[in-house]
Order: C-alpha cells, then sequence, then structure tokens
C-alpha cells in the first residue's frame, strides 16, 4: 500500500521556520508518512555547501554575499541582532537536546525523507547544481510539486 | 467534469512571498486547476492602485503611507535595504526572465486564476473598493473563503 | 457526524498574523467545523501569562524577556516601530470594531476552537505549564497534531 503524503515547500531560510519544517517532517516520516521537503528561494540556504559567494553575475554575487549560505548559519526570523539571536538559540537547542540544523537534515535523510531544490528559483538565484550538499536528490520544477502537494495528506509553506 | 482546486491565501505583501504565490497559482493554472488567490492584510497591495495615502482617518492614512501601495512597490521578506534589495530583486528576475509582479498579475488573469480580495480586512485597512485595480472581481469574506478551500485539494496559507 | 475538521499550526507570534489565524479559526467554527489551533514557537507567547520572564537558566530568560509574553503585546510582523505599529493597528481594530487578541481568544473558546501548546517547543523555550493562560486544554506533541492535521480538510501554517 502506498504511504500517506505530507509535503512542505519550504521558503524561509530562517533557522527557527526551517527547525519548524524538519521537527514536522521527521516525525511525519517517523509515523510512516511519506514525506517530501520542496526548498526554494531562502529555504535553498539548507541545502546548500558553506562558501561565501557564489552567482554568475555581480547582482547574484552580492546577494548570495548577504544571504550567507550553509545549515549552521540560519539567521532567527525574529531577534536576529546580528546574529546573537541564533547562537543563544543554538546553545538553547543544544541543552534542550534538540538537533541541529545540519543533524536534523541527516535525520531527515536516514528516515527517507526526501529533499528536493526547486529548479525554477535556484536559476533565478544563481545556484548551479554543484552548490548543493549531498542527499539532495532531486532538482524539480513548481509543476512537478503541485502534482505531488495534490495528492498529500497535509502540505504546508512555510 | 469540475476542476481539482487549488487556494492560496496571499497575506504577505513582501516581493518574493508574493513572487512565490503567483509561481504556484500559475503553475497550477496551467496545469488546468482551478485557482483562487484569496489577497488580505499586506497582501492586499498587490492589487491596489498606485496611490500615497488612502483610508477614512488619519491613523489608517500613517499606516497606509508606510505600507506603500501597488505591485511593483513590495519590499523584501529579507534584506530590504530601504529599497535596495528590492530592486536587485528586480534586476535578478529581469535577468532570469522572471516576470515582473504586474506581469505575473496580468499572467494569472490570462490563465483564470480568480484573484479575489478580502472584505473583513479591507475595510479594517479602510480601502474601498476603487482603491484596487481592474481584474478583482469579487471582494469576499472569510467564510465565503473557508468554503471555497474546504473543497481545494491544496490549500496555503502564504 | 462527525465535525469537518479546520486545523492550524501557529508559529508566528505577530499580532497582524495571529488575528488572521483567529478569523479563520473563529470563522470556521461558527461554519460547524470541528477547529484546533496548535501553538508553537513564538505563538506560545498568545496563550501566556504577562510576566516579565520565565525559563530555567540564563539564555531562557534572556530569550523570554526581549520575547514578551501575553496576548496584548505582540509586536506586528511589519513596521513594528518600536511598538508604535502595534499600537496603531490596535486602535484601528478597535474603530472598526474587530477584537483584541485577549478577546478573540474568549471567542475562540466561546464557540469551541480547541487551543492546544506545543509540548516540544515549550520545554524547549523553557516555558512550563503553569505559564499558560486558563483554557489551554492540552499539551500535545508534533505526532499528536500530525494525526490531526491528516483527517483535516485544511490545515494551514502561520
Amino acid at each position: 500500500m502506498e504511504k500517506e503524503k505530507f509535503s512542505i515547500v519550504v521558503f524561509s531560510g530562517d533557522l527557527d521556520k526551517v527547525m519548524a519544517a524538519f521537527i514536522l517532517a521527521t516525525t511525519a516520516a517517523a509515523m510512516d508518512m511519506g514525506v517530501t521537503m520542496f526548498f526554494t528561494f531562502w529555504g535553498l540556504n539548507v541545502l546548500r555547501k558553506k562558501k561565501l559567494t557564489s552567482g554568475k553575475n555581480i547582482l547574484q554575487k552580492m546577494m548570495n554575499f548577504m544571504n550567507k549560505s550553509g545549515a549552521d548559519r540560519l539567521p532567527l526570523s525574529k531577534f536576529n541582532l546580528f546574529g546573537l539571536g541564533p547562537a543563544m538559540m543554538k546553545v538553547m537547542m543544544k541543552q534542550s537536546r534538540v538537533q541541529s540544523i545540519p543533524e536534523m537534515v541527516e535525520t531527515a535523510k536516514s528516515l527517507g525523507v526526501k529533499m528536493v531544490a526547486c529548479t525554477t528559483t535556484f536559476s533565478f538565484m544563481g545556484f548551479g547544481k554543484e552548490d548543493f550538499i549531498d542527499g539532495v536528490e532531486e532538482f524539480v520544477g513548481a509543476a512537478t510539486f503541485i502534482g505531488l502537494a495534490k495528492d498529500s495528506k497535509i502540505s504546508y509553506f512555510i
């Protein structure tokens, strides 16, 4: 029998929202649902390798410089305070034995959560396939995702 | 046979989120789904004509002055930098041949996407029907929208 | 016959988004749907009693000091302006006879909306059950919520 589906558009790249997305995704996967996370816009940062700049032209490079990459450098949606907020949040996460985002990415992989990157936005932001961490299986467009979301029991935009 | 439905609450008025909403809406419409976008709160800016102030009293006028109107003046949810971020984003959109928001509004119309404005919030924000661009067909309340969302295969809050 | 279900993850603690969540929840409840609001992260502020600090250690106390509690002290997602934006918004709400958030909480209760607090995040933020207002019936985890969301006709992440 086919698994019930849970799909999430991860639009946000904020630490707190990404954490919420992974808690929902991994919990659903542990409940034996078939989970897909579709990373787009700022959410693509979660899947990007750490390097300062990428992008094919100066504007993309500037935007990507500001928009620092890598799952362990995400800002908070509130109280960012030039990085102090996320630093505090990370210590709080450690104290409560909440996993860090890179750990959550690994847990998600091991539970069979499919992590896909949005082709529509990644070309627009100037990213290439080489910018992404291992385990990002597929690069799909909005139409493929909508086909999947239609058959999902739950679908969120985060 | 009736079309499968896709409904979106467009709460946000940020350029990046509104862009994501239109990409999803127009893609779904191109896949022959029946798509409704329900604009509320800051999302109403997308449908407003350009003029500096509206509102029936001083508070509404002040809020609407800060909250600049018109689909080509939306801020970014991140890196707004007093308008530099959105300006950069718009050039990047043009370079990648991504449509501007006013162009996306036109595409959405031509694909039969229904764009409706939330009556509950627009009276509260001090807008009248005359503040909206052409093609906003209906002005409905939350109950009407919920009735529609219930029958949707996918429904997002953006 | 069982009621059709409507479930909302209230992640945001911003006045405007929380207002949108309550308008949707109370409207759906008035339409005889079975509505559950699942408060998590910043959304937990809506259900917290007013006091300056809580938290078991200094980091949690600092985060909770910045993150002021209580349903009548929520910030705006835009134009917060050190509290001026929310103050203006509250006057506008009063002028348009829109209920305040504490009033909306009461209305939601009287319409049978179930308000539940996320156990996963509240322990992580350093809150205890004694920090919450009366009428928060249950404290459940992500798995319980997902089980409910799966059976919902509409489910949003706000």
